[in-house]
């Protein structure tokens, strides 16, 4: 038998559970703070932000899973057993979602939308000829499974896409470029960045004042991986001087965004509430019990988290 | 030698005599209002609403070709030569855009972009939840050339799509309805209504109280067709009722929409500026001489209005 330990503030768990069963009838869902006794026997952990030593406390747990794409919210308990499992969330639902939000803002920046929405309050009937997509330059910094599904979503536009990762990575479907020594060209290529990196020690703050002058006059800037990577106070001075035209923001270094933050009275910065990519329940189930059943077969679970690269 | 008389205002003719030159440098293009004497000889003319008579004025025309897709703009000139040859833009530029629009404005819809920018306005981080795009019911309403490429940038999302149209489609992509009889049929089961039909006397004021009403609750509406096509002030009380959650409206009954009227002020109403999809220079420069080469080959131009129809 099987036994998840579930953790989700601020939502209703019952969604989850039912999902759950929906595939196995048989596991044994514990939802927070109801995870029984360590001594219940071993017990996978299925969490978002749970409180740090938390998982320390209950030592059947044999692997943490990730509600979300991002790991941060497990690797920074200074509690975290050493050599725990953790595996990040890799449900279809949660890199379609992030394949709409991608698609949808690139064509706002594209087709000058925020710029539209800020004449509207104005109510003035602004004039604006926007480019053929072929002649606008995308860049994707950050390409693992999310950004290649964002890549696919984009092609059939037509966009003249690039990606920037870290390693070289294999994949035909755009220009690619590698390591911090290619970052800058990269970045000068790019009327449209989408930022899809993880929260590591080399992602904090690297698009700052000087990283986002490399992008040309007019460009567009989206962020859906991290809040730690834009240095907000950078990215506003680019605002307000109009090297920068705009921004779509989904994740802040401090979520939520706090009421009094100067971003949210930006017109041309679109914010939502790190809803990019919403891990969907029925979806991540299957992902959760069919990566279970490996680990319990000896097998290696999709989407282990490589601790050395943080990612 | 073959004559074109152009006619654009408020915009440079320049790009549009360098496109045409760029394909045929012996092209005699003339802007307005230096069309020559009718006298010159056989001449076409390329235009985008004229002044009413000024067709009439130059029995040398042997077609006119109008700039946009629309022609009510044509139509409505009541001297204009009975039987003068009328063809729509087909250009593939105009498409692309449209395409990128309706995408882009379903998405948003989907995606509860303008409630979060309603949000923003408060500085409330405001949690939403999407639904899967399969759970998504979108309904083209006009299923010509610029409703099918919609169709087919929207079907790789993997949105549960149908369309209607006067006649029947042969087009696997979607479910179709037919007719009037079907109408309220397609309005039932469409969450996010696209408008893409021209301006004809049964398309005006098509999608009155009652008829946007047949939209299940919640639903969101998109023009891009004609702004004949909704009455506005049906539309405005159903969102004013929360009826409807939203609309993107990209055309409207009078344009430039009023400073003074009421829409302006709709936060959940996104206003564009009749530039959903724009006619490209470069691309409608090689639709127009193409043409012409057909119709002076005795053959039938593309997209040729049947003005019983009215489109």
């Amino acid at each position: 038998m099987t036994r998840i330990l579930f953790y989700l503030d601020d939502y209703p768990h019952d969604i989850w559970r039912q999902c759950i069963h929906a595939i196995d009838p048989t596991v044994e869902f514990m939802g927070n703070p109801d995870w029984g006794s360590p001594d219940d026997g071993d017990a996978y952990a299925f969490v978002w932000e749970p409180e740090p030593g938390l998982i320390a406390r209950y030592p059947n747990i044999k692997a943490v899973f990730s509600l979300g794409a991002g790991v941060d919210h497990l690797t920074r308990d200074p509690d975290l057993p050493k050599g725990m499992p953790i595996i990040r969330m890799g449900d279809e639902g949660l890199k379609e979602g992030m394949a709409e939000y991608v698609l949808m803002n690139v064509l706002m920046h594209h087709r000058q939308t925020p710029q539209l929405l800020a004449a509207q309050r104005q109510r003035h009937w602004k004039r604006v000829f926007s480019l053929a997509a072929k002649d606008v330059r995308v860049g994707i910094l950050g390409y693992g499974a999310l950004g290649q599904r964002a890549a696919q979503a984009l092609k059939p536009l037509g966009y003249n896409i690039a990606a920037w990762s870290r390693s070289p990575k294999d994949d035909e479907l755009v220009t690619h470029f590698t390591g911090m020594d290619q970052l800058n060209d990269f970045l000068a290529r790019t009327d449209i960045l989408v930022g899809l990196l993880p929260s590591t020690k080399e992602t904090e703050g690297l698009l700052d004042f000087d990283r986002l002058s490399r992008l040309p006059e007019g460009a567009s800037v989206i962020n859906a991986g991290r809040g730690s990577l834009i240095v907000l106070d950078d990215l506003m001075a680019l605002l307000d001087s109009g090297y920068i035209s705009g921004a779509s923001l989904d994740v802040f270094p401090e979520e939520p965004l706090p009421a009094d933050h100067p971003l949210w009275g930006y017109d041309t910065v679109l914010i939502t509430p790190h809803s990019a990519a919403i891990t969907r329940p029925d979806t991540a189930a299957d992902y959760v019990l069919r990566n279970i059943k490996r680990i319990e077969n000896g097998e290696e679970p999709e989407n282990l988290l490589d601790t050395n690269l943080g990612y």
